[in-house]
């Protein structure tokens, strides 16, 4: 989508070469308006499927969640990361290794709020090595629910998450896609 | 506001008579619609103020904190909550004290998106004793910005943060205010 390439390429950083920071509109600083004119994207390439809820991660996945749900006329859910491996009897959990953090963390989904035969659209504002996704998939797998594909603003292409979850049939629809990012720039997959 | 006043009693949980549960539909599973209403009653109650920005803190704040962004045509901004007191140059901060998990945690907001006179308006889902508002106002005064007021949604009235913030002339907007709550039910402030 070249609304969302072309904000990356005005206001990104890239730190070291490697690292991407889009947090003066996406995950810090929100341009809620920027977000909805992402939803109305992800509604039209998702048109064609029932969808009864939009799942989603804190905390970064939250305002984009509630720009997706707003436009699908659904409810938000999103799942908590507790780091304690205490869980309770009356939630869907499943462990998630962070990368950024260096450890693995909990995301956790109260049962009430995921229900067998639901039809689940995930959504996050990245997607590189996809572990927290494949944790939001456990989760709906626990519940019984069908996961009908993944509304992504951010996919790092030259890392394998996106492309594992599309052999494995899922339908990601990301709507910037990196192939390639050093200190001389962004290469956007076409 | 008689609107979240009817879905807290229709649709909150108060355990062991004094924790108060909406996460059906405030904050974890989210009613989107719904938060835009109260958006709108918030954007009346501060018709009167300039506001640049809109200023919240993770997680549970960010969805409220889009749905008034969005009806106020600003940016929103969501402080991030460290565990670690390693906090670094480009950031304002202040330590708060949660009674929820019995620690300490740091606030924190990128210096880039807090400026010297700015009007800020802040947001939350629950008021209690206020520490996570006054971090959120430290903050602000760091930054040499403005707090022109705080939308909150549910405030616990027989706490005394809220009555606190208004005695020091904070402009408190909350839309249900709960004056009693025990195993018999809940008071609102009339």
């Amino acid at each position: 989508m070249k609304l969302l390439e072309d904000r990356i390429l005005s206001d990104g950083e890239i730190i070291d070469g490697k690292i991407l920071k889009v947090s003066n509109f996406l995950n810090h600083q929100i341009d809620v308006a920027f977000l909805d004119q992402l939803a109305e994207e992800w509604a039209k390439r998702f048109s064609d499927v029932k969808i009864d809820k939009v799942l989603t991660i804190e905390s970064s996945g939250i305002a984009i969640g509630a720009s997706l749900a707003r436009i699908l006329k659904v409810p938000l859910v999103f799942a908590k990361k507790h780091q304690s491996s205490n869980v309770n009897e009356g939630v869907y959990s499943a462990k998630v290794y962070s990368f950024t953090h260096e450890q693995y963390y909990n995301v956790v989904v109260s049962k009430k709020y995921l229900s067998a035969g639901e039809n689940i659209l995930l959504t996050d504002d990245f997607l590189a090595n996809g572990k927290a996704l494949h944790g939001l998939i456990e989760i709906c797998g626990e519940a019984g629910a069908k996961v009908v594909g993944a509304a992504i603003a951010i996919e790092k292409g030259f890392q394998n998450g996106g492309d594992e979850l599309r052999k494995a049939g899922v339908k990601v629809e990301s709507l910037a896609i990196i192939d390639k990012m050093d200190s001389d720039g962004i290469k956007f997959r076409s």
